[in-house]
């Protein structure tokens, strides 16, 4: 008997309200001297993605019109790594608080939309938890809707102070708190969507406290200064607010993004053997009944379709896979575009501009970078192809190694149909094979070789007999006494019963 | 100080209850549609056995004398796979029901013995469980047992309604329970041990209600209403009850699954340095002092002895390791046999048919197939070994490939004892070399080689002074200007002090 | 907005204070019969240092002046374990008790410090906790101090028995415990500190009990029999005192310890994109701005600096990163030094003696042993590199392979600067290829190759037209009729139209 009830159901995302223009302020000017890094705090990722990076992506989620990232400490950077993501910038040369903050980005809006306010460090809120707060305030007609939810312990927090009705009367900070209103629970996560009115009562803030700061805090006594209505929107899952300060929080974000992000894809359809350890990034795409091995890191745009499995601890990169490819342990592909009913791996490498038509086969130790294989084209073992067009149906033996650099620059192998290319060949481009053309194992080849016709480069065999006994009396009395019987006790029994 | 009771103890084992014959119905018809697949739901799987093998297994270790697996959804399929697992089946056509489902099972039984209901998709009620709960309805010679536990939050399950006494009055079902009733924890599975009355019972079930269905849960009215007695078996562990609605839920069960696994190889004494993330299915055999580095996965009918190291990464299928081998970190075996003293990896491939014989060495990037490996053959680096038998203390060089395939077939190659065959060696097949014969490095070999004879099959060496000079000028000229400064500052200043 | 108080934060170290000298007692006589090993328990490893190991090291950390180890079970390895570590041994040689092994260990002591009893199977217990409990232990000029916490269920342990005041008054034991003792959450760790009388006190424990042993417990009555101060240590988090019984309590503590050093970490600025799959061992030094992708290995006194980027699932073992390394994914390096700027991987493998100056790019399936690659050298694929020096800027083509060995001893390969190795070349060493100098593709060396010289070694190609035809025709007859068309279709349509 099945149930349904221990997991826990995501919600289901409901269509943006789409009733008046929505405006985004992102405040991302902290500091984040916790992470003791280089990088800007907001510039950490979460699952592939710059923690501003998410919050922009959420902003454009709920389709808002204008965009401003509030910057200040690393701006440059920051505004270096949004810079095609159509946002508008303000920078906060000094930290003067949130309502400061909040007021600069303000003052890049046009003044007639609603305005959210969002963090630039807290990547785990979304788009469906946000609508439905947008639905609330339109439905309330509230003038602020502060979203809030609650923890046993909200120490830290500002906490959200209702009337008796219920309804919010104010935030009191931490410090500014009563012992009873240090055990409330519902704390305000500093979210805020407001009407059209917000960038001119930001104005209004003050910074007479003993931090000499302005907070956005304030924008809610004014609201209410005003006789507008002030509402608290509360989630469930405090998670959804929760900002990163140190690396330890940091991970523990990713945690949570990638369990939401792999969530998503097993009640689609796909079956990921052990979701903790499948490092699958947002912008991956994979069709229902794909299966995923533990350990398999999934990155960029990614596409795979159905049927296909990645086998276990494979990388790939900004690859395309066809229905039924199966990607055996240990692959690493970047770039690359596999063809249904493939097999690639374990331990193969695909580089960017590497095509697998059909029913390719690519097997261990074995690199392809900026090629063509056309169908049923057979890799299996221990090569090297770069700037490389295999016509179908070709067999590349093992160790096969096209030389396509010069010392200064690339040259292209072009091999036909149906050619069978003998082991541990070399084959030094520029150079062409023709169809159903065979190189003998060993060789090397640097000319052309027609259609039907058969290289041979190598060197011929010849046996010497009796060699082996004199090399090995001869090296065995260069080194220490009875070495060799240590080393080889059965080839120096041979030695002795050939005297 | 050690503590022992932070930890969980797994329960220890009674051996079955043989008192009376046990037949088993095993109801996996359900439909599975929130698995969103292809595959009937019956059959993905957890830790590597479909869901329902799970059930036949848990039925075949009760030591259940038949066994019907009810078959609806995806019948064919689920058929197909447990053609070979000593199983009945019943068609249910149409879903009216768990009643009509066990109905058209018990159709199959002789009607002489204890019946079993199993579900198809919980995998996780153990032979252990389901034994004391034979136990419990034997000593108090009940005529029906039903398995339940207990949630903080049961809903969606039927409770269980018990009189003043404690004794199992009804189960209410979720949409028919009062409020006080739907505050109840302890909750129906669905599990039932019944006398050998069950079939003719269940064949007085009737469908009066709202979902017009066949309830088997009716079957403990008919069971009181015949004045029998009817109890209940509570579990601590409502997990055990587990089902999977969706592949979040089979990841689930999978995860707990493999703990269970893993608990017992850990307390059966081998180390596992994380078992999270050891993938290790139930029908592997590890002895103690085996040690498993992280992200080991060992499938199928794996052996491993006594004081071998499996190394982190590595993926292991059918494969039997003899004591004090070393697989080392990221090595592939499927259907290989290594013995004792051995060492494979790291990016090692050993592929069905490998036998490795005592203190063989197979290193980096070599692929082992079909090949047999006498005692102390080292094969370290870069090889591809197919087809091959090689004899005891061989050595064979990096880069050596074995070319066993003409384009159509496959071609042994012998090698004897104590040879030595050089770097990128290309042995031509079929070939033998005999005993401690030697092949130099570079040589192509297409004929047999004596033994002790040395194979010499490569070009001539001849040195061009000057060439270089001339060849960089050609290249530099052909290129933009300032390329080869560039690039190769070194040889672009040496092509200077040539002047 | 962020939040703080989710996330656990560490304690802040304190300097250790050094008033009294410290002798340490570490008991570790135990068997462990439930590891179901052959090493001996103390031995079994958490996070790579054998369980006894630890307690030794956090004496050190204590600035302990005598530490004396007792050992039983397995002494002889425990003490080969331990033998450069700074310690002395005591044996207990029958196995009667912690009064009577604590009494053997202290018989090696002056008898004129303080002494701390520790587990050899309680790793977790921290330098900082214990010297926080001896800041407590000299504060209130205790004579015992007992390392206490609390459990919800304390069941097997000694629980704490304090007075009205809070004092401790004394400890009973789980079999001795009345009811209400039993609900005693407080419980004994077995962890003490006590002044120099502690050696002469043990003396007086009696064995007058059910077992028959003597309880280092009583202690803490013979020392409030001489109306010495009696106190508790009691620390919040109750996994520090945690001991190893069997490998599921040992992977427990692994899992800890882990988290530990991950998070110590991740706090000074490195990134784990996984904490919970980054195995990294506590002697492992890293930078700031480190990142270190999931599954990596890192063991040993491995360096890594600023900037550098470990890949999935790499594993590296004594070896020392400069800074702005790439490390790509699946690569396994042990004893190896990398140079700034430089990138390793995937799939490579370097192992001990290899140096890498800045900027040298070593590929894919690229082994490297005891060798030295300067400046701009590039080995990109598919080599083996032993034994062997190479000068700046060279570039070792695809499938080079050093041929170090002669079958009983290596022998060295030297590389110039500016040196051309062209594609599957064989240099058999020992060999010196000069600066600049030029190996054609293909080619086997075994004569030195002077300065801007070309070598070639490889036969002369030469093409046979209409090879193929006869080839494949030749082949398809010895074959089963349609062998050749069902397995290579386009080529049986090839010699379709050559006829």
């Amino acid at each position: 008997m099945t149930q349904t009830h221990i997991f826990h159901d995501l919600p289901i995302p409901d269509p943006p309200t789409t009733a008046r223009p929505l405006d985004v302020v992102i405040l991302a000017a902290g500091a984040g001297t916790r992470m003791r890094s280089q990088l800007p705090k907001m510039l950490h990722e979460v699952c592939g993605r710059p923690m501003v990076a998410w919050a922009v992506k959420t902003a454009h989620d709920l389709g808002a019109r204008d965009i401003v990232v509030v910057t200040g400490h690393g701006a440059a950077q920051v505004e270096a790594a949004l810079a095609r993501s159509g946002v508008r910038f303000a920078r906060q040369d000094q930290q003067l608080g949130t309502g400061h903050a909040f007021l600069l980005g303000a003052a890049e809006l046009r003044g007639d939309a609603d305005v959210l306010v969002l963090y630039g460090d807290s990547p785990m809120l979304s788009a469906e938890t946000l609508n439905a707060m947008r639905r609330l305030h339109t439905r309330e007609a509230n003038a602020l809707t502060v979203l809030t939810s609650e923890l046993p312990d909200a120490s830290g927090y500002g906490r959200i102070v209702r009337g008796e009705g219920g309804q919010v009367e104010r935030i009191v900070e931490q410090k500014a708190a009563s012992p009873a209103q240090l055990r409330l629970t519902e704390f305000n996560s500093g979210v805020y969507l407001m009407d059209a009115r917000a960038p001119d009562l930001a104005a209004h803030i003050g910074n007479d406290n003993a931090a000499g700061e302005y907070y956005l805090t304030d924008l809610l006594a004014l609201y209410r200064g005003q006789g507008s209505r002030v509402a608290a929107f509360k989630i469930p899952d405090p998670s959804e607010v929760m900002g990163a300060n140190d690396r330890v929080q940091l991970a523990e974000l990713a945690r949570l993004m990638q369990r939401r992000i792999n969530e998503r894809h097993m009640r689609a359809g796909v079956t990921l053997r052990d979701p903790a350890t499948s490092y699958i990034e947002d912008t991956v795409t994979i069709a229902p009944d794909v299966v995923i091995e533990p350990g398999a890191v999934l990155r960029g745009h990614t596409e795979i379709a159905s049927g296909t499995v990645i086998g276990a601890y494979s990388h790939l990169t900004d690859s395309r896979l066809a229905a039924n490819v199966q990607v055996k342990p240990h692959s690493v592909l970047d770039g690359a575009v596999v063809g249904e009913n493939s097999d690639v791996g374990p331990f193969a490498r695909l580089r960017p501009g590497t095509v697998l038509e059909e029913g390719v086969h690519v097997g261990n130790f074995v690199e392809v970078k900026n090629s063509h294989l056309a169908s049923g084209v057979k890799a299996g073992h221990l090569a090297y192809l770069g700037d490389a067009s295999i016509g179908a149906e070709s067999n590349i033996g093992a160790g096969t190694i096209t030389a396509n650099f010069d010392g200064l620059g690339k040259h292209r192998t072009e091999i036909g149909a149906g050619v069978f290319v003998g082991s541990n060949a070399t084959l030094i481009a520029p150079l062409k094979l023709g169809d159903a053309a065979f190189v003998a194992g060993g060789s090397t080849v640097s000319a052309d070789v027609p259609e039907g016709a058969m290289a041979l480069g190598r060197g011929v065999q010849r046996n010497i007999e009796g060699w082996s006994l004199r090399y090995w009396r001869k090296l065995a009395a260069a080194k220490s006494e009875g070495q060799l019987a240590r080393k080889l006790p059965w080839l120096s029994g041979w030695l002795t019963r050939q005297e």
